[in-house]
């Protein structure tokens, strides 16, 4: 595809980069679908519709702007921020939607990693005489989808690692004290990664020690433009290897579904949905299998809130794609505990290397995000 | 004072700015005098002298500024980032100078906490008819001279902690091995902050571990405005209780100044510079001690790279001012050893609370500094 259009690129970047802040405000609610957003722009640079897609199962974001446009469609540009759909799934697709509605040129940031459709949806536009221009804003696109694309290509979800941790990177005191570490704002920041993943991944000895629900509440998420009248709460996924989480646990008897991960589930769990995924030796969960389950189910991005035994094996399996970090100015000192486990290497080049992705300031605490670097 | 003068209150901000940046140029070279920065400016605005204090022993930033301006400085006001001496030191009273020069106003950052200096300075300068600002960016003026202001207050240097590790908080692998773990940038930077100090404070068990100089390599430093020919080179100050670091040491051979702080000191160390200074039990290092004896050898500001015994004992007798952490993207793991050594504590409000004053990027590292909160 190629840049050089009878549109000034300009404005292209400045209608796509709409579509993306329209997209976004879906990432609360999407999953496992993909987010969206579409603006339709018509020939004197006028949006006559935008749109973005809020739930699967409802209109797709190019639907809802093309409601909007009506017969101002015609011979208009739509700006979408993945490839519309060529393939009927829970609706219709949108490539014959903006080719019924008389669009005379599509504007698409990156194609669709789903082999439903990769590729095709530009081709059907492209036969219908349509002008089809796309990689306009890609890699702000993708960041919209991190975990749909990495589900779509490698059939495993994106695993982002959370931690709270003291700047000597303690999580709790030796007793096991660590209740309010990082700062409200920090707590609020977590409550909205909880809320956009599609799935919380924790450890059997976390249930033990802490009986956490792992729910997103609203009232710390602070969502403001929350699309629905109800929060979409995750999956709540343990990994329980023993089978030794009481079937009293908050997080098996609030109502709202988890799955437990198990290498010999305890018989007191029978009516829990367990997956049985066993390593090698039997005795602990696969977490590579596990992943790969995880992916069947539809489920894009998991957000890990675990200690540092069952973070260090996703660490030592190269399982983590991301890390945030949460870090409140107070030291611990060394006889706390430390936030990740891991063998004891004898050479620096054994460590887990890290790239900052960004830096930032929540309330008195600092927020790093990491991309894990094999 | 009053900020209701002749002049705008914005001209006055312009150029104390500027006499700050000035004063900025002398930091690697004036311990243990203060950091100063002077600006002339004639009734046109014109800047008719500029100058900063380089080194103790030669001119003072106004005698530089009016050696430029000449007969230019006759109804001029003058700009000093500190309030210009009054007594006879190593040179002739500033304020004098001032007075005889014709100067017809006076604008100070913030009056010298130096007992032989503070107020009388300007009550010389008001006494002969100038007009007196003062209070003209002071927290700015401060940052230059925190070193300086502890001392003249409370007898004692400030001290700064530095401190290099991962991101989950740790120095080196538990068999010592720790070369590299920052980058070369963050490397840079410690050099420039061993520069500037007047001191560096480091434990036994680093000289036996590393054998270290702790001198400011010129090439690691990269200062492109060393106003020396020569690199000032801070005291080494080694904490050796016991009196175990041998006498073939890097820092007590090389040449330059070595101070070792004892409990018992080792006869082998006889020709050495040694300060006894035992605690109450008489076996380690009186921590608060050796500040005081420290600050009366006129050190403002001690730089602290140690391991984490030495570190944490600082920080445990309340004795640090600042903390630095350079933390590199990658994980060691809880095998590593800590930073900082505590007592285990068994509540978070006994945790050591710091309050982050900076956070930025140096290369791929990040580099933290908190203020300690007591």
């Amino acid at each position: 595809m190629s840049f050089i259009t009878e549109s000034s690129p300009c404005k292209d970047y400045y209608w796509m980069g709409k579509a993306i802040q329209l997209a976004q405000k879906g990432r609360y609610t999407t999953p496992p679908n993909p987010n969206v957003g579409c603006v339709i722009v018509d020939s004197r640079q006028k949006c006559v519709g935008t749109g973005y897609h809020v739930q699967a199962g409802t209109p797709h974001a190019e639907v809802h702007a093309l409601n909007q446009a009506g017969g101002r469609a015609k011979g208009a540009t739509a700006y979408v921020t993945l490839e519309p759909c060529s393939h009927f799934g829970r609706t219709p697709p949108c490539a014959d939607a903006l080719i019924q509605a008389g669009i005379a040129r599509v504007v698409v940031a990156m194609t669709d990693p789903n082999p439903l459709v990769s590729g095709q949806g530009i081709a059907k536009l492209q036969q219908a005489g349509i002008k089809v221009v796309s990689d306009v804003m890609a890699a702000q696109a993708a960041e919209l989808n991190t975990g749909y694309i990495k589900r779509m290509m490698q059939g495993k979800p994106f695993v982002t690692v959370k931690l709270a941790t003291s700047v000597d990177g303690k999580i709790a005191l030796a007793n096991g004290e660590s209740q309010w570490i990082t700062g409200p704002e920090a707590r609020n920041d977590v409550h909205r990664h909880r809320a956009a993943c599609s799935a919380i991944l924790t450890g059997s000895g976390t249930v033990l020690k802490d009986n956490p629900s792992l729910l997103v509440r609203r009232d710390e998420a602070k969502i403001h433009d929350y699309p629905l009248a109800d929060i979409r709460q995750p999956l709540r996924v343990v990994v329980d290897s023993k089978g030794i989480i009481p079937a009293h646990s908050q997080l098996l008897c609030d109502g709202y579904p988890t799955l437990i991960a198990a290498a010999n589930p305890a018989e007191s769990l029978a009516g829990a949905d367990i997956e049985v995924i066993p390593n090698a030796e039997g005795r602990k969960v696969c977490l590579e299998n596990l992943l790969v389950v995880l992916g069947e189910r539809q489920l894009n991005h998991i957000w890990v809130e675990a200690g540092p035994g069952l973070t260090g094996a996703l660490f030592q399996a190269g399982l983590v794609d991301e890390l945030i970090v949460y870090q409140a100015p107070v030291i611990l000192g060394d006889k706390a505990i430390s936030m990740v486990n891991t063998p004891d290497f004898t050479e620096l080049n054994q460590a887990c290397s890290l790239s900052l992705k960004q830096l930032r300031q929540v309330g008195n605490d600092i927020k790093m995000t990491f991309s894990v670097t094999a």
